[in-house]
């Protein structure tokens, strides 16, 4: 420890233990005992902040971001950007506007329409204001929003930020700060034509982003009630039953089985029978016999349900998209609000990520809720809405790991021109062209040293890929001209320093057309 | 009250009685009547379920979003894309990298950095995990992440909602949660250089967004501390008295005067000094005067700032942005973190919108923080870094206002295509025409009802300003054939079916064409 860091120490016990006294006497002792006090106190302290600034003393706390949430690098967020650029393209193809939302909402917004997950809700603290939650998902809040404005057609689109306090498996891509892309339409139309454009849309996403076969597994709310009815389970038990459901995807139907009976109240018989149904999965064929089975036929819920389904597979053959449809009686989701059709995009290759094979499963999910608007209207006044979430945090834990893996290279920054100068003393020469460079509209860059090595330059242009440098040289100065340099070839070539915008714009121009002709 | 919700509040009522009943019996009474008990319970508790699930009742609080926030419509979000397209533009002309941070924090990651602004911050509620803060903006997450990660250079863009509890004025821009678009250099260079290009960064989005003119006020924390030296300021209450003089752009001098002697502590005779300084503002040769003045030019800090200041203006002209600097001694800011230049733009027109005229002020500002870095560094290594951070919420309320004031029309969704049908039963067709424009990469939608009105379908493209119908009817179809038609013109013609797609996107090509002309 130095004697400066001693000193420091000690004149700060000092002054707080001189502080401390001083709060017991004030109340006891004479007014200039008290000042006297006060005087060294204020003394102390300016010196202390005279050797240390407090905020200039290095951190004790661990250094992280909080649990289950993560920084994206710039190689990230490039390709962040990318997969979202691509979802919006599709979004906007089928004619999506797009909304946000703030972040939080009046918790009681959030309260009733989670079920059993409702725990994992972030809560703000109560700072003297409003009760605050953080968003758990972007369709209750397109319901609140629908209420409030008071909008009773729209297909929006929302890219945002959602927030559970889930247990986190960042490697398997679950945070719990992450990405939802949603695609919803709200509106009271005819059976199934939105909810048949949602798969489609989910379809043309996965194509675009090219991560493996997937298939798109769809079920039905009414055939799940109807299920659970003809099983014998009652009412007022449905959505518990419905939850163990929606864990066959994590758990064998043993275990699931076990929780029904031990803790949602299920008897052994009433599992068993739910244990058969769920096993079927299929398509038209399946829905055909269903509806002939001899418990389903008989409850209204379930024939509903089945009937949905069919149309529903009759327009996805209508929008080519039937072969990557399966109808799946274990599909149950677990958000309280769904009422009609549920969906869940599934990849059903492991993704080879280096020498690992990763199950990345489901990718994408949704369904119809036709009373959460309802739920925000003062009169009860229902938008019928039906919309998809694409779970794009794993999309981007698959092309991550792709490009750990070395499959391709990222350019975080696209700059076209790097200024650099040969010999010393030109800052102010290459300022001016930079200035020069960027009112034309040309990305370009320079060191920020004033006499910056040659080589050191160059050598940044290629790290970054930056195809194109200027370079200034006493010599070039004298005879008017500047050298161009290509980084790649290492090909130079003088140029009339007047020139220079126009050269490098059509040289710009050029290499765009040799990337996108290679494409 | 109708009969069912009578039944209903009935039955809950006895429900929760006989529950309170139960609870306090099962302690003494036997099991026989504890079971009977609870049956009845049970029976209650199905009966209300059957009648009304919980979550159908309508919502009795407030409908709203949180104080200070807003949500975006689809209008409003084209012209904030458009917005930060612009911006990004700029970003990536002088090669930024995008990075992104969660949006929230360990509490301690904030603490200390924001000075008498820290009352503002967020704090999420202790949910039995980390004890977290909502971002309060992007300059500390940046050091963070570059101390976390042990990166020494980095040029990054950061564009993302930041939060402060502070009291929204909505009307004119100023939102609990906003957007910032940060721009910073971090890294070890040569005086002046990154900074400089800062400056000229927010000058080219100033013009890119054509908001009207602007002023780059400059000024100097060494200076400032320097005058407040010079003035005979304490050095423990400088950073509180620049807090003061940081609220000269919206109190008087006399009010500033007050609260530094009421309230900080300065001596009358002191402040009366600050009073002459912060009343200057000019280029370069008030540098030069106040270099030669008397009190300053004793002063080390404050000679360390004006010679920065004049380097400052030197690269500033090199850069064809001096015009546009203003260097203004009652420029302070509020945040603890700067060391060194600070910067602010402030809009120099007011605004027109409608028949009032609003004054935006500030709509960027920043500076350097060398030491921001180090304090998260547990052997305090420094990484110096200047930043500037433009406020587009104003932006956002300037351009709404105009549009809002009918200046020009915004379409909020793009597609190019309706697919509509002039009888009934044209629902199956109309979906495999748009699979297949879809497929071929066309912005189509089309109605989600069965049969809908051909005058309803038609109005939808123009009030969404659709430029093409596909128009399908028996006749046609019987022919080979489909109409399309030119909604604004109204014109139509015939193709045969299975040049469609050709024909459209010839169609789309050319109207992008006469678009961009007309830009």
């Amino acid at each position: 420890m130095s004697f400066r860091a001693i000193s420091l120490v000690k004149i700060h016990k000092t002054a707080l233990r001189l502080h401390n006294i001083n709060r017991v006497l004030t109340k006891t002792i004479t007014t200039s005992a008290c000042c006297k006090i006060k005087e060294e106190v204020a003394k102390l302290l300016a010196l202390k902040a005279q050797l240390a600034p407090e905020d200039a003393a290095p951190q004790k706390f661990t250094l992280k971001t909080p649990k289950g949430t993560r920084d994206y690098t710039p190689q990230q967020m490039t390709i962040r950007n990318e997969v979202l650029q691509k979802i919006i393209t599709v979004f906007k193809r089928h004619g999506a506007e797009c909304i946000d939302t703030p972040v939080f909402e009046l918790k009681e917004v959030l309260t009733g329409k989670y079920g059993e997950d409702s725990k994992l809700i972030y809560d703000l603290k109560d700072q003297g204001g409003e009760i605050l939650s953080l968003r758990y998902d972007l369709t209750v809040p397109l319901a609140r929003y629908l209420a409030m404005s008071k909008i009773n057609t729209l297909k929006r689109y929302h890219i945002a930020k959602v927030y559970r306090r889930d247990n986190p498996a960042m490697t398997r891509g679950r945070y719990r700060e992450f990405y939802q892309c949603d695609f919803d339409i709200a509106g009271q139309y005819d059976p199934m034509v939105p909810d048949a454009e949602c798969l489609r849309v989910v379809s043309e996403i996965l194509d675009a982003l090219d991560i493996g076969r997937y298939v798109l597994k769809v079920n039905h709310r009414r055939l799940l009630d109807g299920m659970f009815e003809a099983c014998g389970v009652p009412a007022d038990n449905f959505r518990a039953t419905c939850s163990t459901v929606d864990k066959l995807d994590k758990l064998s139907w043993e275990e699931v089985r076990t929780e029904m009976i031990n803790e949602k109240g299920v008897t052994p018989e009433a599992a068993d029978k739910i244990g058969e149904y769920v096993r079927l999965n299929g398509g038209t064929e399946l829905v055909d016999k269903l509806l002939k089975d001899e418990k389903l036929s008989k409850t209204k819920a379930a024939v509903e349900g089945l009937e949905g389904i069919k149309l529903l597979l009759h327009y996805c053959e209508l929008f080519g998209i039937k072969d990557k449809i399966l109808f799946d009686l274990s599909l149950a989701r677990g958000l309280d609000y769904y009422t009609g059709v549920i969906y869940e995009a599934v990849l059903t290759q492991p993704i080879k990520v280096g020498n690992e094979e990763q199950t990345v499963g489901s990718i994408a999910g949704g369904g119809r809720y036709d009373n959460l608007v309802g739920m925000f209207d003062s009169k009860n006044k229902q938008v019928p809405c039906v919309g998809v979430s694409i779970g794009v945090e794993r999309v981007f834990s698959v092309l991550e790991a792709r490009l750990a893996a070395g499959a391709r290279r990222v350019r975080a920054a696209d700059v076209d021109v790097y200024v650099a100068s040969a010999q010393k003393n030109f800052l102010d020469e290459r300022m001016k062209i930079c200035a020069e460079l960027w009112s034309a509209g040309i990305k370009a860059e320079q060191s920020y040293k004033k006499n910056p090595k040659m080589l050191n330059q160059l050598q940044h242009c290629e790290e970054a890929g930056i195809p194109l440098a200027v370079v200034l040289g006493d010599d070039e100065v004298k005879r008017g001209v500047v050298k161009i340099r290509h980084v790649a070839s290492r090909d130079e070539c003088e140029v009339p320093r007047h020139q220079l915008v126009d050269e490098l714009q059509a040289r710009i121009a050029a290499l765009n057309t040799t990337l996108n002709g290679n494409k």
